[in-house]
């Protein structure tokens, strides 16, 4: 090992610019480094406990290169793998030592994948209202604005805080929100909304809506060919994550483009949906899911069924996180479409660089690595503020999934 | 909800009387408590985070009583669910919850679990030597213990620090040892192991052997079959646990009895080795995988499909994880076989109660709940202190499953 | 065992305050006792005869917290053990049984189960008519009292005695009514019946139908098929129960939900219909299948697989049967909805307690228990009447399923 | 596009240095060139021809950096892709730009693709005798010089010209030789062969056997059971390729490690063998399919499904092939085993550098890139020379696979 690629250093970096983030800085001997993002969402003091406790003293002395070697060894090589809080735990280190790499090499991280494949990263952004007119206002804004995919939520008559509309992206420090979920009144209100929608807006939007995980397998059968009129470029996390055979009712049931995955956690969990073909876009969080080298991978087995990426960018995984979604974009052969939002402005206090967006398409710099920097004075600036994720319950009071 | 029900009070106590373990009190409004276990051996932090920060604040001012609601909250309703931590926290809360709900009924947990359905739980301890003669002497010595059922290892001629001999079960605090496995000098050895147990035990023992996830599926199948004459018990863990379906290479060639589950976090990881019935035993850990509420599910999955149970029980759980397997045992129509060490004597000082031995049987006393108390001034006399498990690679230098 | 757990009386009642009953009291040694319901429609005495004469001395004597294990022996240890005669005696055993745990707990039964996991179990009542018209009117008075899931039957044109009408649900003493079924006019006739309920009611009532296992696979696939656009809750018991595999055919058409069960009499008849995601609700008898040991493994199957329970809860089961549904519909976390029926006013002369209903929800009290007493006095008041469950024949005289 | 990643110029090479080799040299705009090697035995002006005639022209003016796209436009875009002559002449285009990529880096070859796995690549030689003791002789000199892993072959009695043996590896100018294959002779021999080997070189060494595709389904599936006591490494290329799903009959027979893939030209070729855990290690050329970029899609799939690599490395892959073998091996985690053969000595005159063979282990230099440089002076002095594989009869005279 190169003396300048000895790891020495690996500082975890909590922060809340705005949102909550967990970021990991990568240092070596001579001063090389990397950045990443470790960031879950209402967990994040157990990815950064994880990261700082369990991981970090297996890193100190270790080859920067090494990215697989040191993927496998936290992964398979400590014996209780997976899940989200390990493997987001993973995906910061993974993150950092591809930007590491790229600094080193002076490439950006997608030429070290293969180089450009495109352009840029067509995006979705979405468009919520509280009733169908004001969703589809929105999504005129977002078209104007050059977005040539939308995805489209409402709020449901009859129940609160739907998923996706103003009221669920509230994050109080005190405890969860409680919204509601039934099914029926969902069912009835999803299909008007796309009715609404291509009445006004036309046929050429793409347009997408999700469902959250929040079906049975027979509901989201009947939504996905109610819908097929519409035209859909995909129906979004039909179903709870655990048993992906589920999936097959749905496709046998409709030509609705089906899209799944910021549930999951490694490759094994997509390996059904992508063998069997029972989706048409994978959505995984590479920042929950191993990041780069396994996403790399599912994209690798997705493009062999004729599968495309569509990887989960929310405004819980940071500029970072999101960065590394844009360079697997560009680099992926078989890249459908990039989920984009736009954080805080606090944010550009504490991570500079990361994707920019322009009429429909993101794209990064061509800077060596990921073009992230972490201010890490700044961040101490944004101290951590414990910040809840929703919780669903049906009318009898039941738990649903959120 | 009686006041008395009113959960007010959470405490998650991390402390090492000769191993770590994280333990957890639920107290409610009424003074009635309940003790659990969320011990994640080498991840005991995480999941100790995940229980103060996370789950506590979502635990008070809850009715004790409702753990299927609790349950499913925590996990379908806080959304990123799952894996080794968020599923050892979870089950911490409900092993508590249940032992909270038999002390308030006055009755065992196994009474409530449906009683008891034999008079104790025939159990498997391990043997192990560096030599083949060692081990044999050592499983002698268990026989003469009483032990109808014995799990063998023995060091592998050539290779350093095999898993399972004394050599693996280090955990030092500065970082971890590395052993090493070769597949061929471990296939050929493994036969020979049991040649001479048979010829030295004679017939009537029972025997296991655990792999320990490392072998492909065709070498798995091999010496499966290759060890059919010696009517092993079964043959534990052959497999990575990412991709179940492996097992069926295993199972067409042998009619070895198999057993799999220490890493599984979830009744989903099990289904398609119950369902097709590729495996005879099914081992989870009770405690990695959300508790009584999730084991006694996958029990009645089990038994549809004639799998016994045959939960884990490893040194790295503490008592009252065992109390909770053997209520669990007791209660169990296929209850198949339970594994039992004996914990460093200093535990007894932080917990008192637990599964007693007698006569190759394991047993609970009556005591309402699961019979466990935890003396919390006695467990800060035992700090935390890091222990790492051993990492495991292959003569060339690569990464491979400990 | 202790001695006020030993069981020294089990008394078969035989009872029929409007409706016939077979009921079943278990009494231990300290006067604890539980109450259970073996009522099998027309096969009475039957079950009672198996009760006295060959169950109850198998458990005189035995301890009465060993609930699994008395349902294993009595199951599995009888030999020639299922079918509805002895799995509807099995469950007055199990049931009664949970009854005794509860109140030497001093619990109510749902809370052994793991406790409330909902406010109240949805439920849904019989709207018949012999005209269309006749239905949706009786749809609306349930309505109006708060029913929001309601079955509808109505007389098909040119046939005599439709089963879920008027006529249907008389039960001679001196031999069977014949009714009349044939197809074609069955299923130009509910679409139609739909139709009207939709136009005159609206969407947001849920809607089941009971085709009472009548159709074969590509006719049940037809009708499946036309009511799609009309959104049934669920189409119940399209096929008789005997291949199950059926239902593929059925699935394979139409995402209207499907609901099957009450035919069936174990957990094994259930497995393809869950494990291959063919029904949406199960829909067992929990009084002929075994009871709560059984159905609670049934529903951890199902819940795995995204099935939602749906209980079958007829007239022609006691109070007690209803209440031991109730009970497990709390405390399950993928209940469905509850089907519910009034008894005629004699019953509550006999037996006193069991759910109540408001506003669309059942309920159970939480005294300990199941919440039920049998009046054995006023049992004898009402002695038994033999009644003749209907029969069914096609136009040309053959025999068809009732 | 930076004009020193223009590609300027492509430089098509064919040489014959004691064997026929096509070899690539991309050059960019500013100097910065890489070097590829696309040789296809005894199609090797084929391969040429569409370097210069067809792909070359696509590559001037485009960017370097972009391999991931200039792959797919080369196979997808093209149309008629596929097949050995197009993805031969695609590999060399690939391992090109990655050698290029790398020397623009500064980095070697595998640590683009994520650095080491492992300190070398375990390897494996031939061992083939005109009889049973000769190739036990040439088996044994093997293991005096280091090697773990040894391919043994052996003249079939009765037959001429055996494959893998003396005659069976020159390549006349004039026209092929015929070798004879009998499926009932070679059966019998094989057996023999292991017998006498195990019985001679004991069982540590692990062995290797070629046959070469020219079994049938049920002939493979009896030779695979008959060598399970002699613990083959891997039995190779049992079958045809067209048809993967033939395998399904070897494997249900036989717990003896399969490797196929050498005569496979895409990821799709492969899938059924990975995805139904037919075969153990992947055999595909990366020379003949596609490259670098292809082979570590295979590499990602194969992982999810515990095959191991075994890339094809025979005399007719030069150098430069085999160095892009050695450089996806040491990055790879489920690597298993590297086919390795001397090349003539004058091979060095034309390319410097390649994989080193050390103590049963290959490796390559840390030099960026590939490590490996064309001499084309030297190159212009080794003319090609038309060379014909042999061909094989069977005793009737029929057509059979070589």
């Amino acid at each position: 090992m190169s003396s300048s690629l000895k790891i020495t250093d690996v500082r975890t970096i909590v922060t809340c610019p705005g949102r909550n983030f967990v970021l990991l800085k990568i240092v070596t001997e001579s001063g090389l480094y990397g950045v990443g993002d470790g960031t879950l969402n209402g967990r994040e003091l157990a990815v950064a406990e994880t990261l700082r406790e369990y991981i970090t003293p297996l890193l100190i002395g270790r080859d920067a290169d090494q990215i697989e070697d040191i993927w496998q060894s936290l992964f398979r090589g400590t014996y209780w793998r997976g899940g989200p809080v390990l493997n987001t735990a993973l995906a910061a280190v993974d993150v950092a030592l591809w930007d590491l790499k790229g600094r080193r090499a002076g490439l950006p991280v997608y030429s070290l994948l293969g180089g450009r494949t495109r352009t840029g990263a067509l995006c979705y952004a979405h468009a919520a209202g509280e009733t169908i007119e004001e969703t589809t206002d929105r999504a005129t804004v977002l078209m104007e604005r050059g977005f040539r995919v939308v995805r489209v939520q409402t709020a449901i008559p009859g129940t609160s805080g739907t998923y996706g509309t103003a009221a669920g992206s509230v994050q109080p420090e005190d405890g969860p929100l409680v919204e509601q979920f039934e099914p029926a009144p969902y069912l009835r209100t999803i299909p008007r909304l796309f009715d609404h929608l291509r009445a006004q807006l036309g046929e050429e939007v793409e347009l997408c809506h999700d469902v959250h995980e929040r079906l049975t397998p027979i509901q989201a059968a009947r939504l996905a060919k109610e819908l097929e009129p519409h035209h859909l470029f995909f129906l979004e996390d039909p179903l709870r994550p655990e048993h992906p055979e589920s999936f097959r009712l749905i496709r046998q049931h409709s030509t609705t483009p089906l899209a799944m995955g910021e549930l999951f956690t490694s490759r094994w969990d997509c390996l059904p949906l992508l063998t069997e073909q029972l989706i048409d876009f994978i959505r995984c969080d590479l920042v929950h899911t191993g990041g780069i080298t396994e996403g790399r991978k599912i994209a690798a087995i997705a493009e062999s069924f004729q599968v495309q990426t569509a990887w989960h960018g929310p405004p819980d995984i940071s500029p970072i996180g999101h960065a590394a979604n844009v360079h697997l974009d560009l680099a992926t052969a078989n890249f459908g479409v990039q989920e984009w939002v736009e954080h805080p402005p606090e944010v550009a206090d504490v991570i500079h660089g990361g994707p920019t967006y322009h009429d429909g398409y993101l794209n990064v710099s061509d800077a060596p690595g990921l073009g992230c920097e972490i201010d890490e004075q700044a961040a101490k600036k944004y101290p951590y503020i414990r910040g809840w994720l929703p919780v669903t319950r049906r009318a009898d009071g039941s738990v649903h999934d959120w």
